[in-house]
């Protein structure tokens, strides 16, 4: 396809982005062209905005960034094998090598060599992206576009939710952004008994109890640990989902987790960070992970049973669509921290 | 039985310890009485000698320390179902109280009440020591009092080996005290194909070498991290046993393994420690395992099947045996470093 | 606490059961005596009433059956720690040795010198029973007579489900007893996309259905097999729990398994039972599962949260609560199939 | 390349071989041409070559079989990527399809698309083959083109091996063809603590005793399930591997297993089998894992380390090498059952 297509561009190494006319990219062989429909803003999409310290040492500029998005296949490669002009689709952003050791023993999430889609090479802020087949995920064209764009960072709540038993197990979710409150919904439709969400802004704590958490702490106004160990009867909880990045909030979640139990850390510190392995993991017989991405593509296949068997409402978190025009706008909103997810529309 | 024995006291709450004529113990009517033929000594015991922080909030005084033995059982309550005067055992020193929920889960290596023989009760640097049934552990007779007495220790390098896989998997091991030392020797029973010894103690790093690391690295005289590296292609390891409890070798333990590879940690550092929790082990999909006593008790299965089997020479480890009485200059020695595991005969 | 009780008992060596008086058992220093509120009947309380094939090679007689109840402690041994007169209690009624290398090692439920009550050893069905502390499991006084009473069966069920994964996963459950109810219930309260029911009993059907079940499959009128092939899109399901012991369920379930997919099996066949190992599980790299009792204590602890969370009816399997006396009755009702757990109240 | 080759054809549906000339293969642009050095023959191979039931359904003619090779990459497409003219490769023999649900969730081994050398498309027993590059395994030029050959089968004895605990545990293998020899071997590098070897040919089990059997047993002149169980007191095995397909080795297997044990089936029996699964499986809580092929490639890099540490000896399992123009002769070989591995050369 030829011609022109509007995106939000970094044209230089500054903050800020602009939004202009570029040229449709072309697409190779195993690759399709997709009509971005709707696109969510990341975490990662604000860093980038604003030029911060990772961004400058990663991004490479003129570079159009977003990654999270869904749109119809306008265009095939010819050696393209299971998508036609028409379908529905959203993307793993995770472009894999398929050749490093982990790619080849099935741990592809933490290739070695993985390029990120609006990172490493053109993204989905824009009418269209190029994308190779291999991270197309076939999308049921009865799902809302915003649902169908955010499976992406859904996919991520997934992944540290389920990396060890939640049925009939106490869980603490500590951070109620979107990846938490979906953390939150996703405890709840997989039987974990009781659910604690741990979040200082009083929106966020209040869809937290939407999605299903039995117990929300404020921990600007109450001590987390101390009402978990009150309301566990001191033994702690099994699981803490560890979604905010937060230094107090990552010593909180270990000393609230009982002996034994699992930690699952998402939300990514800023920096180094101060902790007591002795009492908080070794004493403990504590499990820690780290989770990186989607598992690739055991995750979607959940996400898309999750959709079609209506178990959660993913939309409870979006609370923000605007055109694509407006990301500007999206991105204040986005650093007020007053909203969940926020969907642009094409 | 009645009389008199000799114990290694701490008589009050000061460093040091006191060799003195105490009571023998009276037996419960679960209990046996055990003739100390061996016992070894412990970092633990070092802290209790020296009175450190730790040992000031913990233990109580008049207190008998020690709890790595063996010894034969002189005297059995009239409750003991399995053993008789005569056997020949060591102990698991963590006495759990079998109610909490960790110990009706399987996880009584982090029970809740625990009670420690040498730190909250009376241990083994003594002529006799009552020990309930329950954490008796028979060992065959033709096995040498010494090797005997170190299963105990053993068992925390056994235990902190095998919580993931071995067999053809890279491992660095750092530190190497005892169980830095056995868990070399552990790898390379279970197939481990590298196995990479870190320590700064020229004696220890050869007694590693000896029991089988493919590549000693003193850290004062090469970068662990580079070296690892190296061989293993850019990789990094599968597996990191950590033995030392120093910062130092703990963040470098983390950036020597690979993506997607475990981590055991067992040596305690002795304060809060900083690590880089993004790289190491956010987006390295890191798995953190903190290992705390012996899995009761397969551990121990393990052990005896260990001995029986002489898949390992145990004893390779001990570099001093001294009788009791002896238990100043065997602390020195501990305190110098220059040692492997000592073992004081009764 | 002396005097006589009305118990069933198996008199003799003959098929039926006598209500008769016998002595209030005496209790041992770490027993309690239970003043039974409620039991349930097992498939196995039948056996014992027919005196069928296993029943002669395993009771002897005098013996009073029945192992699933719940009562009140009216009596405790003064080596009793955590029960007192008053507590309300159901019980596991494998009395494990505690000295096998499966109870030492974390597999108490295939302990070698398990005592079944009512089967080895006196049991429920009677206004009192003696029973070990360790086995007895301390229930929410708010919590129905019945419904405690039939924790021990539901805690088949929970083990059955919860030995792998169930979120977001499809379930075919084949046989729906009550076990097999209450897996549909678990299934569904877990995450699980779909779930399979599969049960000649149009009651039992209609059952599981109200339980949970998304495709209810009567094998008399549709081949279960190709209707689960036809609505996984030919994959097969990712679980099977076998509830139902026969032969052509069995064969069927693994028809209908998915390469790499996980068989629970439970249901006991009455004889030997042919297979097709190289398809059904070779080739198709399935994971088969021997299910038998309950995890000790974790099963337990899920069912208590279960019950405290509210997760899920217990009682809606239960169809039929009669008098104790009725035994006869409640027999054959058990006969007929007709039926879902019957309760019998004293 | 043009040209012509020696192959062993199927030329027709009967039983036999023929070498003829026939013409090189051309590749696809991911393609690599090998030209093979080696060939060893699996079981498959003499089902082919015999024409039995099996071989009838599944195979089409004329078709070149054999799959265990290794040889020297002559030829690469214009897209292979890591593979140059002079490697040295060997090869996965199941091509997966990567599109499947079992191939997207880490379970390419039981992919459902797949298509195997020499049976699906032409095979190895020839002087050149084609073959994607995504299924060729670089392999050392140092490594003897024999065992560089033998790796594909010795995967099915690492996989089958490793799909669980090895270390210190009990290990029974029935059959000792050579993967039964493998898995004796393997079991003895990661730390088995004893090794039963069950195998009726009185060659075979001597090889298994050269490979560390600690107990090889002749099923026809002792009861191995009474040996095995003496010999552990009574426990029975941890592990079972199955590699013989009988249907009275595979119940022995089961009958020699502990309570909670671990049984590896991969022998393929040629029919139905009668099973006890109430004794066998249920109430012994037993995990039963069908084994099929490789872990894509998690097995290959395992063997690679194999052989570059020397842990074990591969060759030791081949008796007979022969020029490729004597397939007739190595198939009469294969069929007398007195034998290893046999190997071809070209």
């Amino acid at each position: 396809m030829n011609g022109k297509m509007k995106a939000a561009l970094k044209v230089e190494a500054a903050p800020g982005a602009t939004v202009a006319l570029v040229d449709i990219p072309t697409i190779g062989s195993r690759d399709v062209l997709v009509q971005v429909k709707a696109a969510s803003i990341c975490g990662t999409d604000m860093h980038i905005y604003d030029w911060d310290a990772w961004a400058q040492s990663r991004v490479q500029t003129p570079r159009i960034f977003g990654h999270e998005f869904a749109g119809e296949v306008v265009e095939a490669g010819h050696e393209v094998v299971e998508l036609v002009p028409g379908d529905f689709v959203a993307a793993e952003t995770h472009i894999t090598c398929g050749h490093c050791y982990q790619c080849r023993t099935g741990q592809a999430h933490v290739c070695r060599n993985v390029q990120i889609l609006g990172v490493d090479r053109d993204g989905a802020f824009a009418e269209y992206i190029a994308i190779p087949e291999s991270v197309a995920w076939k999308t049921g064209k009865e799902i809302d576009h915003s649902v169908a764009s955010i499976q992406e960072p859904f996919g991520n709540a997934v992944h540290a939710t389920y990396e060890g038993e939640i049925a009939q197990r106490t869980v603490a979710v500590y951070g109620c952004g979107p990846i938490g409150l979906w953390a939150v919904g996703l405890s709840r439709i997989s039987g974990a008994s009781t659910i604690f969400a741990i979040e200082p802004n009083h929106k966020r704590l209040d869809m937290a109890t939407a999605m299903g958490a039995t117990c929300a702490i404020n921990p600007r106004e109450v001590d987390p640990v101390q009402r978990i160990l009150d309301i566990t009867g001191g033994l702690g909880v099994d699981v803490v989902l560890e979604m905010s990045g937060h230094p107090g909030a990552i010593r909180q979640g270990f000393k609230s987790l009982r002996y034994g139990g699992r930690v699952s850390l998402l939300g990514l510190p800023s920096s180094m960070i101060e902790l007591d392995l002795a009492n908080d993991i070794i004493f403990k017989g504590a499990t820690v992970l780290g989770i990186s991405g989607r598992n690739i593509f055991d995750t979607w296949y959940r996400t898309r049973r999750i959709l079609e068997s209506g178990q959660l409402d993913l939309k409870q978190v979006i609370t923000h669509t605007l055109p694509f025009e407006r990301i500007h706008d999206a991105m204040e909103i986005m650093k007020s921290g007053d909203c969940g997810k926020i969907v642009m529309t094409f």
